[in-house]
């Protein structure tokens, strides 16, 4: 195959995980052992970074360095939630030109894949030989052909030891407790928090993915159960469950509550609070 | 001292701690160095299953049970977040009295003190020799004579925890970012958001007390001038934060957003949205 030569850069985006240094380190070290990459750069804060040709040097950082950064969580780079258009990767493509750069690495979730598959499109339509990838790191655990991704082990750590803090809490003081867990269309981070149960009688009592239809009345009815039994309930539910029509539940109720429904920059519709999972 | 001969009580209220099990063990082991106790009791479920004479044989459990018990989190008696009335203390006072319980020690925070000083002095003016201990709790670390509460440093440690980790994130995404911790009239824990400083323009950037008066427009000039330096700013402000008039500033928000202000069983306004750190 013939490969262009030329140098190289590396960004990361979306919220950051515990290991996304890891996925940076491990893309370093692997460009450099590779022939036909010249430099190595980052871009600070993502795609914001190098429409700014905002870019770092990594090309001689040591090994004593890099093996801090990996062990490090959060984003070493910085990142960005921008969600680029085709201008805009017009204009990356551009900057990248400019530094002879003609590999991108994008550690990032589904709409960093997305803006790849764009700068991709662009480059090609130039007549550019870019070559972009995508690095995965989303927490969700829905990509296929692997059997985790990077984002998924420690992001589920997190759920598991919250689940099991509620369910001890619960047993403490009983009532009903229903954790709202991240994942919009995967439950694996909401299964995840079956880890919680220690021992017999532990929360989740129950869980509910969004792989499958939520029903209001069969949910009453278990918590009910769970209730008369256990006399008490910890729920482990992800952010995405659904109606048969394919409505989201917490769509639904916020508009029952007349609230106003909340879009992210990618038009998303906000179904939890705080995207601390990252 | 002429001491009253009888069997024991010991109770566990409001919301767990990660050591609350910790001062159950250590009473239970100097009572049984302590000779005028006979039996040890546990009350399911704090006042509630003192009312009920729900109650658990401690006289005799093993060490090796005892060690397990001390290093689990959560209340393993169980909790309770009623607040007894002079009525509800009368009821209590009496199904003690039937067990020949001549010693109460209730582990917890402010409201059981003040359960204790209530089942006190209905005890004193029926004649009882009962004796009302209060263990503390308290997360908040606002009780005199001593150098920290037991329920302290495990709460400060999760403040800490929680601040590191927003301020990494912050750190990669860029913005204004604005905790809320606990402690109405206590400033401890938030100030124990500092351990999250780990080097050099680490976050809290910005630390607000409720012992000091909260002025919004130095607020925002504070946030303002941080911000234009570092490009981000991470802010650790306590739920009882209040005006010069003593106000909190969450029920002001709340009042100018017309939302509806909540309390809780105590008359409590709910300035968080959690009882989180218990």
């Amino acid at each position: 195959m013939n490969l262009p030569r030329g140098n190289a850069v590396i960004a990361q985006s979306g919220g950051p995980t515990v290991v996304i240094n890891q996925s940076l380190v491990g893309c370093i070290e692997a460009l450099r052992d590779f022939g036909s990459v010249d430099g190595i750069f980052g871009a600070r804060n993502a795609v914001s970074g190098m429409v700014r040709d905002d870019l770092v040097e990594l090309t001689e950082t040591d090994a004593k360095r890099l093996d801090a950064i990996a062990v490090t969580p959060g984003a070493v780079l910085g990142s960005s939630r921008d969600k680029p258009d085709e201008e805009y990767c017009r204009r990356i493509f551009e900057k990248l030109a400019a530094r002879d750069i003609c590999w991108f690495f994008y550690i990032g979730g589904n709409d960093s894949a997305d803006t790849c598959r764009i700068i991709s499109e662009v480059a090609a339509t130039s007549g550019s030989e870019l070559r972009a990838f995508h690095i995965p790191k989303t927490i969700d655990n829905d990509l296929v052909l692997n059997d985790h991704t990077p984002g998924f082990p420690s992001a589920a750590r997190f759920v598991a030891c919250a689940v099991m803090g509620d369910s001890l809490d619960n047993k403490a003081l009983p009532g009903i407790k229903i954790d709202v867990i991240m994942g919009r269309h995967a439950g694996f981070l909401t299964a995840a928090s079956v880890l919680a149960r220690t021992d017999a009688g532990s929360g989740p009592h129950l869980v509910y993915l969004p792989e499958t239809v939520f029903d209001i009345d069969r949910f009453i009815a278990d918590v009910d159960r769970v209730y008369s039994q256990e006399g008490r309930c910890v729920i482990a539910v992800s952010e995405g469950v659904h109606d048969a029509a394919g409505t989201a539940i917490a769509q639904k109720l916020a508009e029952d509550l007349e609230g106003e429904v909340e879009r992210d920059a990618h038009g998303n519709v906000q179904l939890s609070g705080s995207g601390a999972l990252g």
